[in-house]
């Protein structure tokens, strides 16, 4: 199966602790990297990931709250350090770019890259991005301000050749490529032989979404019917569920309750409020609810397995 | 003795290692909080120093290098969060302010305390913080921008009283303070009883200097002669002086002769280049020329002592 795996830099909230970073998070399918929000120490901990600075070309970002872009300056610094010249794109909601542009230009002097800013209108879901392998989505969230999660697709690959039975077959090497996309072959003497006799089957596509700050929705349980592994934030326990109303956060509970109606394969919670010393009061609410879940920390990479297996 | 600590929070220097924090330390006064660069992360090294955001009124910045000062921005969200209504001073070089106040206005509104920038001017060496217990002057430094040290000088307190031998001389309450402040006392026989019978001497005032980044200067040597405890950057090592030239940087064998030089009590060198997986090669370099030489780490405290003792 080719890679596709979930990288947690940093998984508190926006007040510090001795414990967690701010978030911040990396998915990497087959060593292409794209970062979700990139809160204050990102960099510190993609190094600490051992993730490689030249594989990121992309950044999502979620809403413009500090816990969750602060780290933008420190990461696109060192980029510039380390000589990169290839384009970065950072899609965020709309006004980002305006603050951070002329920041930018004071710090980051003599850059030879460009930032594009892709701004997306949080209000609704649109695909923000495509290549051959992959699509994100944005997720419309409930915060405080306009807040996004992404949903990310693996599209299906093509079927993997039976070299076997194109042997056997004798199939030239001009057909491959379409019994790669499914055709069937007919022979010299006319027998057609069927694609699944020459073919196995490829993976099943994955998909992961993304779902912090937010008030739990009925729109994201529909958005993100069946993904393999969904990340839903966290902040509060049900003790504080008036708290996490008020402030436009969900709770463990309510974020298992989610996993659960959308019949995910895993759940991993973060975005853990600093009252908290220790998770596992978090992890104990949303495993009695959905028992697959998983409680994220700082440099913990969870492969995104096909959720049938 | 009254505290008078260095609590070291990030002492890398641009490129983020898996080891250190960008720069970043802490000068305790007698539980007076005074920050010397803000680079990404400080916050967290803060709380992970054990340290309180409320006796935290003044933050120094050296010079508009990224890795000393983005910071500021999670540092300051955080200060909004808890509530701060305390005026929070920035000392920085002229510029800084401009460039800052928009990004605090877009992502920490609502702040209920004033953040003041106190812009001074890096080319001279001038007084920027003065309390009844402290002074606080800047020390001009050669870098690629404008930059400048810092160089904290306790003030002289006043001797503590013999309450044994006041009560010998019958001394009244309302002469405490001037024989605190080193005056005689007249007995009502006419006899004068010299004040260093009378008291106890107090402790000489202490000094730390904090020079980085530079290149090593004889007028750093003249300014920081004889303090009890010197920060100077030691980026490389003596066989990358040229490219520390090149930078505006300066070798752990140049900052060790500079304190040399300077006669200081101990010297503790930071800034280290991404290079080095162990500084041990810097503080060996540095130790066989100044032998009180100790190497910066993260979260490390230094008790600054009077270099006589």
């Amino acid at each position: 199966m080719e890679k596709f795996e979930l990288n947690i830099l940093g998984c508190g909230s926006a007040l510090p602790t001795t414990r967690h970073f701010p978030t911040s998070q990396v998915v990497n399918l087959r060593e292409k990297l794209f970062m979700i929000d990139c809160g204050e120490g990102a960099q510190l901990q993609f190094r600490k990931s051992h993730l490689k600075f030249t594989r990121l070309n992309h950044i999502f970002i979620s809403h413009q709250h500090g816990d969750h872009c602060f780290g933008l300056l420190g990461l696109i610094s060192t980029l510039g350090m380390l000589g990169r010249t290839a384009d970065l794109h950072i899609h965020s909601p709309q006004g980002m770019k305006e603050i951070f542009i002329p920041v930018f230009a004071h710090f980051c002097r003599g850059l030879l890259f460009k930032v594009i800013f892709d701004e997306y209108d949080a209000r609704k879901s649109v695909l923000i991005y495509e290549d051959r392998s992959l699509t994100v989505t944005t997720i419309p969230l409930r915060h405080r301000i306009p807040c996004s999660g992404f949903l990310f697709e693996e599209k299906r690959t093509p079927n993997h050749l039976n070299r076997e039975m194109l042997d056997f077959y004798h199939v030239p090497i001009s057909e491959l490529n379409k019994i790669k996309n499914g055709a069937n072959f007919m022979t010299s003497e006319g027998e057609i032989i069927p694609n699944d006799v020459l073919t196995f089957p490829s993976d099943l596509p994955r998909k992961y979404a993304y779902c912090s700050d937010t008030l739990p929705l009925d729109t994201v349980t529909e958005q993100v019917k069946g993904v393999d592994l969904l990340f839903h934030e966290a902040t509060f326990s049900q003790s504080e569920e008036v708290r996490a109303k008020e402030t436009f956060h969900s709770t463990a509970a309510q974020a298992a309750q989610i996993a659960l109606e959308a019949e995910v394969g895993q759940l991993v919670i973060g975005h853990y409020s600093a009252r908290y010393n220790d998770e596992h009061v978090l992890f104990n609410e949303a495993s009695a609810i959905f028992p697959h879940t998983i409680l994220a920390e700082e440099n913990l990479c969870i492969p995104i397995t096909y959720k049938g297996k």
